[in-house]
């Protein structure tokens, strides 16, 4: 009997807004494995840590943070084939995923990897979006509204016909490219309907206009949130 | 002291996809208010029902199935009297919310009759739009795709030039639009890139082709997910 991998959607960053099933699977699965800075800090094993019983086999997966595919490729392929032979021992493993495994995560890469060989079973997550419009307290979409994800990465051109047709928008991955993003929506005239929130759900969560973002760098995990009617930004 | 108002989201349908911060909530507040349909029965409270002590005040919440706005404002009108009473007596108030109540949920209706004269906070679910894709074992969005969500009653016009800009779509509130979506679909030529999901994560959960779905209205409950690059449909 191989073993069963699990894409573990574990929320936002309040360890409390894991699933009971993923906190089932964590719990009874003896290998986990998790992405980490070249640095070895992994934030997706401090969501979980207070989860933990300390029984598990670890597996950090170090994914190089370059814009280059190849080192990132090269990474994924050697942590499939150590996840593999877990598996092919009998054994299952967790792979924690932060948000939404689905939801533009990495997991994908392992998926792609391991799903034709092996049974893997995903487990949905609050993601970062719904965590984002609680902690501005009013609603991502409501009624017929469209709402369109944006990956802050596109062009300014493929990115502006978008957010005109858009009731609702969130743009993800914004990073290093805050500045041109924040240049953007100022031409647009949207920017008294953005909203920045970094580590939404977290101690350290914070919540600014566009304006008020000190900085044309924005960390990783951080979004930006319009909605063009402008409801109830409290 | 007056109560808190929660809007919980308990996640799209499988009991165990609630969160713990809505179960240890839900375990805590001594009012419980849920929608129901006309005929009584709640896929809310059913959701949470494996989790329920039979300790709470319960509250069902008659909305009228009408597109005529008025008889529902006016029952969200009297619920909303209703759950300030509650509130006002020091008593926090839980309102169960099928997967995030501020995804399209109905919550927001109370949230903007209450939020304003008493503390509220919303607690982020599971929503159903990544449970489908967990359902169809496919990723919902990845790398730089443009994710949109429309929802069905918008006009064929509207629809089209979105579907026309995005790399994934999600369909929403499908129900009696089935059959006009179905055929739009079939116009661009997407068919065979979309599927029908009904009752995700739930035993009755169905997905299938659109030419599989033997009628032209649909469940409330049902979703149509698109992907353009048609990545792994198993």
């Amino acid at each position: 009997m191989t073993g069963t991998l699990y894409g573990l959607g574990i929320g936002p960053g309040d360890p409390d807004l894991i699933t009971l099933k993923a906190l089932k699977i964590l719990h009874a699965a003896p290998v986990l494995a998790y992405p980490t800075l070249e640095d070895g800090n992994s934030l997706a094993r401090a969501i979980v840590a207070p989860h933990l019983s300390g029984l598990h086999t670890e597996i950090p997966i170090r994914i190089p943070m370059t814009t280059a595919r190849k080192p990132a490729q090269d990474a994924y392929d050697r942590a499939a084939i150590d996840l593999k032979s877990h598996l092919d021992d009998g054994h299952d493993v967790a792979v924690l995923c932060e948000g939404d495994p689905f939801f533009y995560g990495s997991f994908m890469y392992l998926f792609g990897r391991i799903a034709e060989s092996h049974r893997v079973e995903v487990v949905p997550g609050v993601s970062s979006l719904t965590a984002c419009a609680t902690a501005l307290q009013a609603p991502l979409s409501a009624r017929n509204d469209v709402l369109t994800v944006l990956p802050a990465p596109l062009a300014d051109d493929a990115l502006r016909s978008r957010m005109e047709q858009a009731d609702s928008l969130a743009i993800m991955k914004v990073g290093r490219h805050f500045g041109r993003i924040r240049s953007l929506i100022r031409d647009m005239g949207l920017s008294d309907k953005a909203r920045y929130i970094e580590r939404a759900t977290l101690e350290t969560q914070k919540i600014l206009s566009l304006e008020e973002v000190p900085t044309d760098v924005a960390p990783y995990f951080s979004m930006i949130l319009i909605h063009k009617r402008g409801q109830a930004w409290k």
